[in-house]
């Protein structure tokens, strides 16, 4: 039995604590300052407020000032934050942190320098932690899964990834059930910059909702199931170039990791809601101040992240100035209330042909 | 202005005539002898009656009788049919083609030979035509597409590929508008065998459906988004080794020849349909006599053709028996009534890690 410290009681954080329980492993569920209503739940009625979900009877939940406590005599530290509480995040691990311990982070999200250069999160954390993180190791989880499917035990396919072949295999011993099929990998970068550029793309999955919900042709005979392919499909060309560029392999992209984490991201949620009313016809500052107003949106948050990024690298020449085009465009849709008129033309490297074998201009 | 003939008044080849028609061509819609009603509507009315859309006002429809004088002449030969098809069509080229014409292809599929080798679906045509096909140009159309939207003119992004540049070009400038947006690309076999096999998946894509409406939970709060997700990004993998497997170039499935098309193909029509009767409980055998008897289901007829060509590859020593288990999987459940136990455990390479790097056994 190994002792598992969760750190943050957020959906995600709270739906793994199924598979480590039905395993019999100790699962202490450590909320950050902000989960106290979470776990003030948990420990009344066991219930996940956000899931709505009961959790198992064994996980133990704590309020964030027994933190040190718990963490301590934890074999393995989980962050569970969202991309927001990243650097606060850091400064716990920092705090908190013992040699030996194996720390599994589940935030997805990019940051980025002040030249433009991207990084992953757990090497984020790891640069907080500073040379104690050299006496844990780093592990990440990607791939398609809702939480709340999580949450009620539906299967589900995912990648433990990170440095340590090893440690991937312990943790992925733990958490392996017959309905979590877990795989692992040491595609660091890969992975955690896939699962963050994912979530970039599924804001433009929800544009043809909101047009034929705005035009009332929701349940027309033909709807725009087309206009959302193509946009998927540059997603997927512009994740692999993503990972190419950060110096991963981009056929990860191919799988659980890219294509498949896309499909599960663009099937709902938050950011597709906010999608949504961009293509209704409403102006991305409106829907940030009045619809969605406090509600987190870490699609949006990547959008603004990696596209602020993009133009210091163009500057800088790192990339072409028709690289990541859907990316830009939806740069300009989220900061600069740009119009929702997509750039087909500038797609799958603009109108040449989509191989060397082939070029021809337009 | 060119002179465009069309064998077979499907779906997808009747759609087709829009953007031809919207930049001046002639257009000859020319009905094989199963399509004498839809002829005989588009004379009456302009209304396909599959589709349900009418037709553009110049579009010129002919019974098969009269096949060989409008295919005289024509600049462009499209073939229109559905796979089934794709022999008879053969023999019409045969006798109907003229030197200097220039071949467009949009039926998907892939025939295999006795030794179990695929072949794409022109190559079948070529060799049908015989001496002939040296003095014609060969491209086909690819890209997520459904046919109805583009009737009626939704965006849509699709690749004309093939082995000729200049007839691509050619081809691609007599149906550019400003909803239907054409690459070009000399990744023949590529794309085709993307195109064909990603039918394949969409039938898996629609199990999820038919467990959930089984077990009324369509409505459920969380439903099973990471299972189908899970699915797709096993299909994309094994998308990508297909192509790799007949010689393509494998980045090909990243965009619209691969994931962007196996995502519109998910989202509905009758593979899924199909799919969603299996995951409902009924065995395939029923689905095919009972339920959706007589219907033309060309994802299952490629589960079929491929399917039984992978078991003679694996006997040839071709490919490992590991190797596309989802496909397996499908094949046993559409020849041999086999189980609805999604055999997760072989995915993305089994339990091994996702990349040489990081190899590691369960």
């Amino acid at each position: 039995m190994a002792i598992i410290a969760v750190l943050g009681a957020g959906v995600m954080a709270s739906a793994l604590t199924n598979p480590a329980r039905d395993n019999g492993h100790e699962v202490r569920l450590i909320g950050t300052h902000l989960d106290d209503e979470i776990i003030a739940s948990v420990k009344q009625t066991r219930v996940h407020p956000v899931l709505g979900v009961e959790l198992d009877a064994g996980v133990k939940p704590y309020y964030f000032g027994e933190a040190g406590d718990q963490i301590a005599g934890a074999d393995v530290v989980m962050v569970g934050v969202n991309s927001f509480g990243i650097d606060w995040a850091g400064e716990q691990l920092a705090r908190f942190l013992h040699p030996g311990q194996k720390v599994l982070v589940i935030t997805k999200g990019l940051q980025a320098d002040a030249n433009g250069d991207l990084h992953i999160l757990p090497h984020v954390l790891q640069r907080a932690v500073g040379p104690l993180s050299q006496q844990v190791t780093w592990s990440a989880i990607v791939g398609p899964c809702i939480a709340g499917e999580l949450a009620i035990r539906r299967p589900s396919c995912v990648v433990f990834n990170g440095e340590d072949p090893e440690s991937l295999e312990y943790l992925a011993n733990l958490y392996r059930t017959d309905y979590y099929h877990v795989w692992t990998s040491t595609e660091f970068i890969a992975h955690e910059v896939g699962a963050a550029t994912k979530n970039v793309f599924a804001f433009a999955q929800g544009f043809a909702h909101g047009i034929l919900s705005a035009t009332n042709q929701l349940d027309a005979k033909y709807v725009m199931y087309n206009y959302s392919a193509a946009l998927f499909a540059e997603g997927s060309r512009e994740i692999h170039q993503f990972i190419e560029l950060l110096g991963g392999d981009p056929k990860v992209a191919d799988g659980l990791g890219g294509v498949g984490d896309m499909f599960v991201t663009s099937m709902g949620g938050r950011n597709v809601k906010a999608g949504g009313l961009v293509g209704a016809g409403i102006p991305f500052s409106q829907v940030r101040e009045v619809h969605m107003r406090g509600i987190t949106l870490e699609g949006v948050a990547a959008i603004k992240v990696i596209g602020a990024a993009l133009e210091k690298l163009t500057e800088r020449g790192v990339v072409a100035a028709s690289d990541f085009p859907l990316v830009r465009f939806l740069y300009d849709l989220v900061v600069r209330d740009g119009k929702l008129d997509i750039p087909w033309d500038s797609f799958f490297g603009g109108h040449h042909s989509l191989t060397q074998a082939g070029a021809s201009a337009r």
